[in-house]
């Protein structure tokens, strides 16, 4: 049994994926990161970094718990374990590896703070355009670079559907936040309509966020949690 | 032999370092990502997404040349290709491998716009007192999550060198740059100090920059390069 410690976000619905993709056991332990969950004694005794997703592998190496974070990390974990969702020549698979890391070191990032500063910071009376103009610049990038290298290739590593395509599909699935309209990076829309048939993509986790939430209508209180700025701007 | 394509960064600094410490035979191939060098297409070959560092292994496996980009998944390729800078205990490699990802997920990207943020947006006329509490905030979380990692431990894996190490430690060095003094946070400024001393740390490549390269004075066109905006930002 896997407990997997989730909240929703693109993040978390990697390692979602990969559970159903494998078909291995797990229960969700739901980690509310808009009211502090993440930092709980006994969460950061599981992931150090204070985030969401992270894991509890009951059945770990040699039969013993093991607890890991990080997404790429975990999905690495999980192909190892399972000897599934790697290619086995040795090239396609280092391929896979290189863009499971590209999007955690790329697209995770970049999208991220495009989110945050065309979308929360706004919401909170922060418009900068200098920042906004770096981050629109960046998306625009990640989708370019995902889409060169999907031309002519059915999924990251080729052939076969990978912990690469796992990594970097649910980001795809929230292109208005990040300023993008993902039609015009036409091989990255087909192939992320392609993932979204899958059984895995489908599978549903019960959304335990009250509405407000839901909307991403954050309170003041959700937003300090959210949003931390430097001890010296607090006041 | 090894390519490692180069320039002067924190990110090129830890496959150097991993290459000295494995005594592994590597050429450097300079590229001057100031004057677009990464955007060849030679070198889009080698890295789709038009960054150092990236390696090509001319005896990958099988013996056939394999190239990689980003440094976490060069540093995994590295430690398997060699059976080195891994814990063998399963539990230890798989928190070796967290924690290298993590440095590229949460380490890099965020001490990477503290310093556009604190120091080469001002420089160039853009000061946005948001984004620098946003990122001033976000250095000061990931020292603090590796100082707490490192207490009472000498590597962040715990006895033994690793990946996750070389991975965080060149980092660590720029600390002034993440508007953050290392030694408020002493148990990574004593480990930043135990790793100074590796010969693979000590040891040197050619700078090639010129001088005002060297002290970061960027001209425009450099900028440019460095520092896109999105494409209505330009004009």
């Amino acid at each position: 049994m896997i407990d997997l410690f989730y909240f929703v976000s693109p993040n978390a619905r990697k390692i979602h994926m990969a559970l159903e993709e494998l078909d291995l056991p797990y229960a969700v332990r739901w980690v509310d990161i808009t009211t502090g969950d993440q930092f709980a004694p006994q969460f950061l005794q599981v992931n150090p970094n204070g985030k969401i997703p992270a894991i509890v592998d009951h059945d770990g190496p040699g039969g013993a718990p093991v607890a890991l974070f990080e997404s790429a990390a975990i999905l690495l974990y999980l192909a190892e374990k399972t000897g599934a969702l790697l290619p086995d020549d040795p090239v396609a698979r280092w391929e896979a590896i290189c863009w499971t890391v590209w999007q955690v070191a790329n697209q995770g990032p970049g999208l991220g703070q495009a989110t945050h500063f065309l979308k929360y910071a706004p919401d909170g009376g922060h418009t900068d355009p200098y920042a906004q103009d770096r981050f629109r610049a960046e998306a625009g990038r990640v989708y370019r670079v995902l889409d060169e290298r999907l031309a002519g290739r059915e999924y990251l590593a080729g052939d076969m559907f990978s912990i690469a395509d796992i990594a970097c599909f649910p980001w795809t699935r929230l292109h208005r936040n990040h300023g993008v309209d993902v039609a015009e990076y036409p091989h990255v829309a087909a192939w992320s309509e392609r993932i979204a048939t899958r059984p895995s993509a489908r599978a549903k986790i019960e959304d335990r966020r009250d509405e407000a939430t839901k909307r991403f209508e954050y309170s003041a209180a959700q937003r300090a949690v959210l949003f931390p700025t430097a001890p010296e701007a607090r006041s």
